[in-house]
């Protein structure tokens, strides 16, 4: 049984906050400053560059990226961390379209984070050759998957409304019809309960910022099933990922497995930081998250419901197929998440009218949601959203 | 005048070392650690999400890019940071290779960092329609720039031997005949005096955890030149590279100027350690920097040259042709360098039998060099390197 009193007391939660935003950026966990200190002082400080051997940077990309495949049902030696989530996805839709050679359309559902559609926009333009991008509704992507089909490209859980796909029928339609699957983990790993051997994935790919707590900016990770990893042709190939990156040959030779979907040098500092927000996550059980998560969704909802008949649920109301997290519409959802958060309940807009709240068992519980509905309660029935420094729009919303 | 005493003072250097691989990973700046622990608990901690805005995370890419760009020549606004040095040598070609569409000859020479040639290898397959990547030999560079080529894509400053190429006579020849010229400064930035302004430079991309003391595996840069910044296309289009990110519209259209060679989320954590190691540059004057490598390197080789018979130089005579690096070559150079380790003198080793050695003015004086001449020619005189246990190799060597 987990313990979430030890998980809350791993973070650094401001003093009076509600911090219902932990699916876009988790908080700090307390063991990452003194984590940090000793890697910047015995590691890069005495190390030197000896510290690519001594202090197993060279190797943390692969060994981080073992303790991220546990939480995704992933077998160890088949994630590896580096750059971004949007170049992961790059890699793999790259990898996954050069495997089925004969097809020219990679579906998508108009619910996946742009970025996911931005990049694949942006490969497909350079490949030309008659590739094509499907964007359909989400209800639409299993009936859509057809013999035209290479691969499709699916963020599980909507970064929106929470909806989530089925990611196992999904994948089993897309191979019956020959296109391989591909899927978007940011709002999953850590949120839901992933099993990504059971539900024969071909590519996965996410990022450690939101539920896995790892800081701004931290490391993204892909995941390709064994039966490809020695055959998929990576299109970012940097010396990271050569058979033999200290050879120095002038061609490019793949390393043997996961290895290959490394590309420059590893962010070291930044996968410190992650190693000790993912040191909260041992004896923690994936099952005791998502119970404890659809908890806290569910009394949420009940609760906003009674309290905010103004608001409109924009998340699915059956839990089994929703993720950690709820939105509700306003006309002037801005409005109403800036003078939440000017009270110190923290959750967040995304265009054009959702207030979208997170719930992050680690350190959540149901005081908190309690307090988050009182006050958003108060600020609707006293239109306390009507000021106008609330309207005003910062650069990042 | 730069004061280097000052300069040395800012870092932490392991007693009882010479550090000659600053070229490879520089030392840790120790105003990092103060800075690091104010970003963790001020604004991470603290800020949550709201850092984006409130702690300008959202705008240090760009903000900490015009600090690189002062050092390389680049007016404000033309640099950018992010990722690896590898994925922006993929975007600076991908981009230079659009921009010149008629032409399929990428060219570039077996002096330059294999990443380079591989991340090029690899964008050409994915392209294809019969792409080709031509790779001559440092000389001859110049006199294969004809017709056929579409980009030149160089390291200035040769990884091994520190040889320097004329960026302005080769970048001038590329443009005469309608060429694109994409120079890689990794082992220039910080070590040379670099004027992309003045050379007229397309495409720049270069790392920041050499001579820029940023850490192991720190940001990447990437330069385009005002006249190519709105027409690049960026093929790892990627949200942050959006006109407007937060919009989150399904179509990517690329943000005005460098601004759309952003990727992904930027690593803050890497960048704010950065920013400590670019204090370090304020008030140092480049040509100062250059003068004293200058007299660093001439004085390593002149005393190397005395002492160590048996080394013979692998790097240009002539320091206006070189890096602020030089190497030795030795048939056991592998061994001979673990000698030297061992013995405090930290160096590198380049396959098949280089030692390197780098000058980093800005924490090395005439003293450590003295030193490790001395440390060099006790090891190579009294055979200390001809024992098992230095010839053992490392995974990362």
């Amino acid at each position: 049984m987990t313990d979430f009193d030890e998980t809350r007391a791993a973070f650094h939660l401001p003093e009076g906050v509600v911090y219902l935003d932990g699916n876009s950026l988790g908080p700090l966990p307390l063991a990452a400053r003194e984590r940090l200190s000793a890697m910047l002082m015995q590691e890069w400080g005495e190390q030197l560059i000896r510290g690519w051997n001594t202090a197993g940077w060279y190797v943390q990309p692969r060994k981080v990226g073992d303790r991220v495949a546990k939480l995704i049902g992933a077998a160890p030696g088949t994630v590896v961390m580096g750059d971004t989530l949007s170049i992961k996805v790059y890699q793999a839709l790259s990898a996954a379209l050069e495997l089925n050679p004969d097809r020219r359309v990679v579906l998508s559902d108009d619910g996946n984070f742009p970025s996911d559609l931005y990049i694949a926009q942006g490969l497909l333009t350079s490949l030309g050759r008659g590739y094509e991008l499907k964007v359909v509704g989400p209800e639409e992507v299993e009936k859509s998957i057809d013999e035209t089909v290479a691969a499709t490209m699916i963020t599980e859980v909507d970064y929106r409304t929470g909806r989530r796909h089925d990611m196992k029928a999904i994948t089993a339609k897309a191979h019956r019809a020959g296109a391989l699957a591909i899927w978007d983990l940011a709002h999953s790993v850590g949120a839901v309960d992933v099993d990504l051997t059971a539900a024969d994935v071909d590519f996965a790919v996410g990022c450690t910022y939101k539920y896995l707590n790892g800081g701004p900016g931290a490391p993204a990770f892909i995941y390709v099933a064994p039966r490809h990893a020695d055959r998929a042709r990576p299109s970012l190939s940097g010396w990271m990922g050569h058979e033999a990156p200290f050879a120095f040959d002038l061609d490019y030779r793949p390393a043997p497995g996961i290895e290959r979907m490394r590309v420059g040098t590893p962010p070291v500092i930044a996968l410190t930081v992650l190693e000790a927000a993912l040191d909260v996550w041992e004896g923690v059980e994936m099952r005791d998250v998502r119970a404890k998560s659809i908890e806290l969704s569910e009394r949420f909802i009940a609760g906003v419901e009674t309290a905010c008949p103004g608001l409109e649920l924009g998340s699915p109301r059956n839990p089994a197929v929703r993720g950690s997290q709820v939105s509700f519409r306003h006309p002037h959802a801005y409005a109403v998440m800036q003078a939440l958060i000017a009270r110190g309940v923290i959750g967040d807009f995304r265009a054009p009218d959702s207030m979208r709240f997170g719930f992050t068992p680690l350190y959540l519980g149901a005081a908190d949601i309690d307090r988050a509905i009182g006050v958003l309660a108060d600020v609707l029935d006293k239109r306390l959203w009507d000021r106008p420094e609330y309207h005003r729009k910062a650069s990042v919303t």
